[in-house]
């Protein structure tokens, strides 16, 4: 997607080898006009076949997410990352390890809105490691749901994670795949 | 709103004498033909003067932000809430108490995307205590930035975030208001 690629290099920021920061337009400021773009760039790759419902995690995956669930008209569903006195006891859950905040936190989405009826996409804004995908893979096959694949905006293609969520059988489309990181340029895949 | 007040009626639950819990369509689910609804009628309520940034607080504020930013062609800025080694260090700050986790935490706005030139709305799902809401107020005000007033989709009149909030001279609409909660039942002013 030509004009993401340039919204990165043009607002993004490079910290050392591997971070990228896009908090200009997706992960703290929103651009609502480039988001739309992107949601229905994603949501043109999984027109196929039906699609009951968007996952993603809170709190960078929810903007796409949502805009992803316009086109499908379905609802989108937000994993809780935090503990919460007010989210339903009965739920889906998994553990997470984070890299960036070098913890391990508990994704969980309520009972109520996954179930074996449901074909699920998943959106999310990186896939690096590849870990919190996996994670909401996990809940999605606690729910007995149909998973239709993951809708990625940015993948490091220098880590693991696309690699190992491909490998278990899941289709994974990346808007842009980041080849590698050097003397602070981004190059793509 | 009496389509949102129909949806916390017959989609929302309640707990005790003073949670609403609307997760089915905007806090954990979201409903994203109501949430467009939603952000139309808050959008509606500002239109008289010059808005450029939406600000909300991560993360149940985001999706409902982000709806209301498309509307006005403008950037959603969202506060962080939790510590990440990736959040740019030099960012406007304030304490908010959450009642509902019971501990403090920190929200912040990175300082590139507040400024003197802002005419800010905050939009926000709840409005109880208007500690958030303070908080936000104080991250525009560190910036400079002109606040518009506050967009809030659910006020519980019976808490005293609303009295807070426009004690301090902000302007503050509310799509619905709670009155009270009683026998289990929602009852709107």
């Amino acid at each position: 997607m030509e004009r993401l690629q340039e919204a990165i290099r043009q607002r993004g920021s490079v910290r050392g080898q591997d971070i990228v920061k896009v908090d200009s337009f997706l992960n703290h400021q929103l651009d609502v006009e480039l988001l739309d773009a992107i949601a229905a760039e994603l949501a043109a790759r999984f027109r196929g076949g039906p699609v009951t419902k968007i996952l993603t995690c809170e709190a960078s995956g929810i903007a796409v997410a949502a805009a992803v669930a316009r086109i499908f008209r379905v609802p989108a569903v937000f994993a809780k990352k935090n503990p919460s006195r007010n989210l339903d006891p009965d739920c889906f859950s998994a553990d997470v390890y984070s890299y960036t905040r070098q913890q391990i936190y508990q994704i969980r989405v309520s009972r109520s809105y996954l179930g074996p009826a449901d074909h699920v996409l998943i959106v999310d804004d990186f896939l690096a490691n590849g870990l919190a995908l996996l994670g909401m893979k996990s809940l999605v096959d606690q729910a007995g749901a149909h998973l239709v694949g993951c809708g990625i905006v940015i993948e490091k293609g220098f880590q693991p994670g696309g690699r190992k969520v491909r490998s278990t059988g899941t289709r994974v489309e990346s808007l842009v795949v980041i080849d590698r990181i050097e003397n602070g340029q981004v190059h793509f895949a």
